[in-house]
């Protein structure tokens, strides 16, 4: 019974989903999930990427369980942002991202980033609709994440290792790290960042632009 | 509807508690739940703690998402330990801990360690029949962590804020993470250690020994 529940949750959840992607399809809006750890540093990534994405409109949308914390810091770094609280839910959802999409001007809007709530195994059972889906880890969780939580690495379309300016300070396999994540998901994109000394930024920011292109037919 | 079935769900997990909790006591096993983050360094932390109460018989149940590998550090770490693999569920709950505790020789147990799923929202919910529960929380993570993920940092005995060797690498502010753990719960115990310099862990380990005595009576 109660995995039929949860067949059911997740039908429902996919259709939304769906749904929720053809609305950015037809505004032209390129809509990306961030996933990860509480503490992996999206929050700060986001950050980086509205201070250097200035040639289009990025609006953020921000989930947690709780506070405004994190749609604060995005309105400092110059972008637009959208508050979901989850009250204690550990996930987004497509409900509540088609909801928060009324709210926002799309036809404004190029990139939709959505920041999920800190967590890395039920965010990834929820599709959002967004076009990709990034896990962003950071170096100091150490390089077995990928085979701990392996569904997260797998059903995503790219990883971003975060916090690569601390590898001097901490024991972590950098090989054995994209090892893991290359058997889970071989066509995962790859990022390395530091919101410290902003190394990598620039490359994805790089490739978000180039997926806004190719979405719009630019 | 689904309010309902979720309060049913947490009754029924808390009358399992309970349970738990008079078998340990029948057995005067200490029973501790460790919670926190993936990569905060519960398995390490553990690791130390095995090493280090080396006059008491400890054991260990490691629970995970997927893999046995943290139940191998604890085994060459020098303790028994019983892997739980939830199979995608994001925490643990009373009856995996019953079926757990079925195949542990109690009479021959001091301590209980119990290493929760790498999650900082729903460990929090679900209570296990431990003595007491520890959240593990990291450095690297930021000190925003209590405010943003507040049941887990009320709903517990202790904080035990968890590689402090990397303090000279990043921005941390630790009177401020101490204040924020303070206003969700003023009489958790604090404990600040790092598993790369052995720092806290003595005290951590003396105040599990002294738990033990006090819970057998000695």
């Amino acid at each position: 019974m109660r995995v039929e529940l949860m067949t059911d949750i997740l039908g429902d959840n996919d259709a939304a989903a769906r749904e929720n992607k053809q609305l950015f399809d037809a505004h032209g809006v390129l809509a990306v999930d961030f996933m990860g750890s509480p503490g992996s540093g999206k929050t700060s990534l986001l950050e980086q990427v509205v201070r250097s994405l200035d040639d289009v409109t990025v609006k953020v949308i921000e989930g947690d369980v709780a506070t405004a914390n994190d749609a604060r810091r995005i309105e400092e770094a110059g972008a637009e942002a959208f508050q979901i609280n989850t009250g204690g839910m550990c996930h987004l959802n497509a409900p509540m991202i088609a909801r928060a999409a009324g709210k926002i001007d799309l036809a404004a809007t190029d990139l939709l980033l959505i920041e999920n709530v800190g967590n890395l195994i039920c965010p990834a059972a929820f599709k959002l609709g967004a076009h990709f889906r990034l896990i962003v880890a950071s170096v100091p969780e150490g390089a077995d994440k990928p085979e701990k939580y392996p569904v997260a690495f797998r059903d995503c379309d790219g990883v971003i290792l975060n916090k690569i300016d601390l590898l001097p300070h901490v024991a972590f396999d950098v090989e054995g790290f994209w090892d893991l994540c290359g058997q889970l998901q071989s066509q995962a994109m790859k990022f390395s960042t530091s919101c410290v000394t902003g190394e990598g930024i620039a490359q994805l920011c790089q490739w978000l632009r180039q997926q806004h292109l190719q979405l719009t037919g630019g």
